[in-house]
């Protein structure tokens, strides 16, 4: 029997089997419009609402509903009541310029959007033909709907999101991802990352980011509560983890470092200790973070690789029974490489070092976009984009997106390697190693350092403590000392813009 | 992008990531032949080998390899080396007769039968073209060859194993499973069920029985250590938890039944105590049995629901949080019914109480069988032939198997519910409830007893137990005690064997 695979599972089980459950926490940093926890059953009966709104309208099978908004109860109800009535959900990033939005509301089409009574004001006039600021009037108009929506079919290859890739390059695409794409995204990784019906989940990574990596699905399958979090700090996610008995997180290196350092000033064992894991992706954590994450924290960290392009899980890296025996550092070494492909993914790579992906969690394609999707999927392959290496048991390690390794006198170097050595340095708080026009090696090596609160570190003292770990020529040639270093919505250094400056008036940015 | 689904996945990731891993413990009984530990990778030889063996057969895709065999690591050799080459396995039940088996051959068309050298005398001519004994000489013709099998690209919707009914119908029926049924089943299972890299699973349900119930699919793909178990008897089974460190280990009620009178000549604590998990399924464990589980053994009991027709898997019932503050009896009460749908799956009661399904893991129909397909699959429902109800939650409680519903004199009575209640009596080892034909009542309640030895309990006190807990007319009019009762060789009471007699000269067994 062939039953197409949708994320009306998801929904379904959760309303079925954990109706009563609380479902959603809702963010109480705004408690005029915080629908505050609400049951499955609930957030079933919403998201239904949100899809006879969406008739009323008119909208059709097929057509987008993008959405502009912080993590809350809301964004869950509406991607589920889009995708479950066969609409298609365009998340796009909060940190978004105005013009970089309008290009997005207007490149996919989309006729309905939902925008964030914080960000409304910001955004100006948007080239859309319904538009809503999220509260109590949506309520009203969508969520609350007493009529059923209409039936609809949806078959497993047809769209559930439309994804824009946050801008490493010039114009953001749109990710086209099939509910088949989300189903096995889901399932894998809840199988992967021990997704039960006990854990209670912190969303603090940003929904928009695809589909908060597949949570919202992964979780409802097994009745998970979800508290939603508006504004990422340490001290905030410590607090929550307390209050709201957290078992799982995820979160970007630079989250994690943040949490770490919110410890420090606390008093005793973290919240969550000897029961939390926490999921980091988004960019390579440094293996100083991962041994801080077990010693100082108590939690379990797994890695995750992916793409927006990949629904994103296709690599994951947990400690296993081989690894308990190792010393913390030597465990870390282990586990600060991107994971091993995830069951259903084929990966492999090609002969120009790039990571190729062959799995139903890669995407349909890149909306109206063919060259784009002709160049990215080839031969049933995805490319990443990413340079790597595997090595023994299929452990992928990324070496640097592939467009940002330095090759200096002819030998290639992994900024990703410098960084990690540059943040084992007490005084370091983040680092960027990028390359840098050079006329006798074609690149050099230059670092960009945030140092930490009260640190005198030196230019000199960092490019010592680089070449006692490190080949000499992969060390910085340079180090400046900046107060913030450029990263995308979910903490990915942004290479691109860092490297500009000194790339004036070239046509490449390498050498 | 779509790729095909197939098992093929869950070795290759066994191989890629676990390679180095014990994959097989093969059973040490009979050391001459026994494979001892083999890793993921060997195991991945050996079935690659066994394609090429085919290959050099002359056999195509599509045609069938039967085998009879107990458990052993042959066994998944050849299930994996059958399925991965786009062959189709036919894993027959080894309590048949042999002419039973001669049908089911004959009726599958299958060029390559292999049988358990201990079988083979018995089974006599079969119309079969290649016939191997495993052992020594299939690791020289099959298990070892040297060579690559063919390339071959399997769909998702084809044929990896055909699986006949364990025989509560006159004939056995092929079920045709497909490899999305197969890959659907193992992914929700492994999901559902907690499968992990830390796992060490002890197979103790025969494995030509739903493939072992997904077992060597979900376990390959998290690199779980798998004991084979030839012959299943309590304290073998509490040995070898010792022994391997068992984590996780599945059997019918009839199997944890004999471990738990194994467990009370011992002293104290039950190897596997607070770590180890026990599925059960097959038929519903009686509620004093989940109670001692958990008391005597200390092991978390997971029961399972699902037929050969549904890959099995379709409901699972396993403690969750909502349980913990319950009493022993209030929990074994919730853990005894069949449990909640799994995720991808839906279930319905029709008007006539039969329990429905629709989901991914249902058969693609019964081979060569249009009419018995016709009449299980209707407007995309599969029709179970079980009788239940579903409460809140959708947890499923199966009553009786359809045709096993006793109506007395105008009254439904579950034989489940009054066997329940019989084996809560302490001088009760097995118990079956039947409907025999009675001139007042249409039928009456009759009760087949297996007393626990030195017990001396008798009808009217096993009647007056019933009448104190059962409304009367729920009660046996009759007791008759046995030194044993017919069983399917999974374990589940063949109610049409023990009414046979009963029923002599009518046409039919219901009144």
């Amino acid at each position: 029997m062939h039953v197409p695979l949708t994320v009306r599972d998801f929904l379904d089980r959760a309303e079925l089997v954990y109706g009563e459950r609380v479902g959603l926490v809702d963010e109480p940093d705004q408690p005029a419009t915080s629908w505050g926890s609400i049951t499955y059953r609930e957030l079933a009966r919403r998201a239904r609402g949100f899809a006879a709104g969406l008739d009323a309208l008119g909208i059709e099978k097929g057509e987008r509903v993008a959405i502009v908004a912080h993590n809350g109860a809301r964004f869950v109800a509406a991607l589920y009541g889009t995708c479950i009535s066969g609409r298609v959900l365009v998340p796009i990033n909060f940190r978004l310029h105005a013009h970089e939005v309008a290009y997005i509301v207007a490149h996919s089409g989309a006729r309905v959007l939902l925008v964030d009574p914080e960000l409304d004001g910001a955004l100006g006039e948007l080239p859309v033909e319904h538009r809503f600021v999220l509260g109590a009037s949506t309520d009203e108009t969508l969520f609350g709907s007493p009529r059923a929506p209409a039936a609809v079919e949806i078959a497993e290859n047809e769209l559930a999101t439309l994804n824009y890739t946050s801008g490493t390059t010039a114009r953001p695409k749109g990710v086209r991802l099939t509910h088949r794409n989300l189903w096995m995204n889901a399932t894998t990784f809840g199988w992967h990352a021990g997704v039960s019906d006990r854990d209670r989940f912190l969303h603090v990574v940003p929904l928009f980011h695809c589909n908060g990596w597949g949570m919202p699905f992964a979780l409802a399958a097994m009745g998970a509560t979800q508290v939603l979090l508006r504004k990422a700090s340490g001290a905030e996610v410590l607090r929550r983890v307390e209050a709201h008995g957290i078992t799982f997180l995820g979160g970007a290196p630079a989250v994690v470092s943040g949490v770490l350092d919110a410890q420090r000033s606390r008093a005793g064992h973290a919240p969550g200790h000897g029961t939390t894991r926490i999921l980091v992706a988004g960019a390579p954590p440094p293996t100083s973070l991962i041994e801080r994450v077990e010693s100082e924290l108590g939690w379990e960290i797994i890695q995750l690789y992916g793409l927006t392009e990949t629904s994103p899980l296709i690599t994951i890296n947990r400690r296993r029974a081989e690894f308990d025996a190792l010393s913390p550092a030597e465990r870390a070494a282990k586990l600060g490489r991107a994971g091993a492909p995830v069951i259903g993914t084929r990966m492999r790579i090609d002969e120009h070092g790039e990571v190729l992906a062959r799995a139903n969690v890669v995407m349909d394609g890149y909306w109206n976009d063919r060259a784009a999707t002709d160049a990215a999927i080839v031969d049933g392959w995805f490319h990443t984009g990413d340079g790597g290496s595997m090595d023994e048991g299929g452990y992928l390690s990324i070496s640097d997106r592939k467009k940002d390794v330095i090759i200096t006198g002819g030998e290639n170097v992994s900024s990703i390697e410098v960084e990690d050595c540059l943040m084992a340095h007490a005084g370091v708080a983040e680092a960027a190693v990028i390359g840098v026009p050079d006329a006798n090696w074609g690149e050099s090596v230059k670092a960009l350092v945030v140092l930490r609160p009260g640190s005198a570190t030196s230019e000199s003292v960092l490019i010592e403590h680089c070449r006692a770990r490190l080949a000499h020529y992969k060390c910085p040639k340079s180090v400046e000392f900046r107060d913030a270093l450029a990263r995308t919505a979910t903490g990915k250094l942004q290479k691109f813009v860092l490297r500009a400056p000194y790339w004036t008036g070239r046509t490449r940015q390498v050498n």
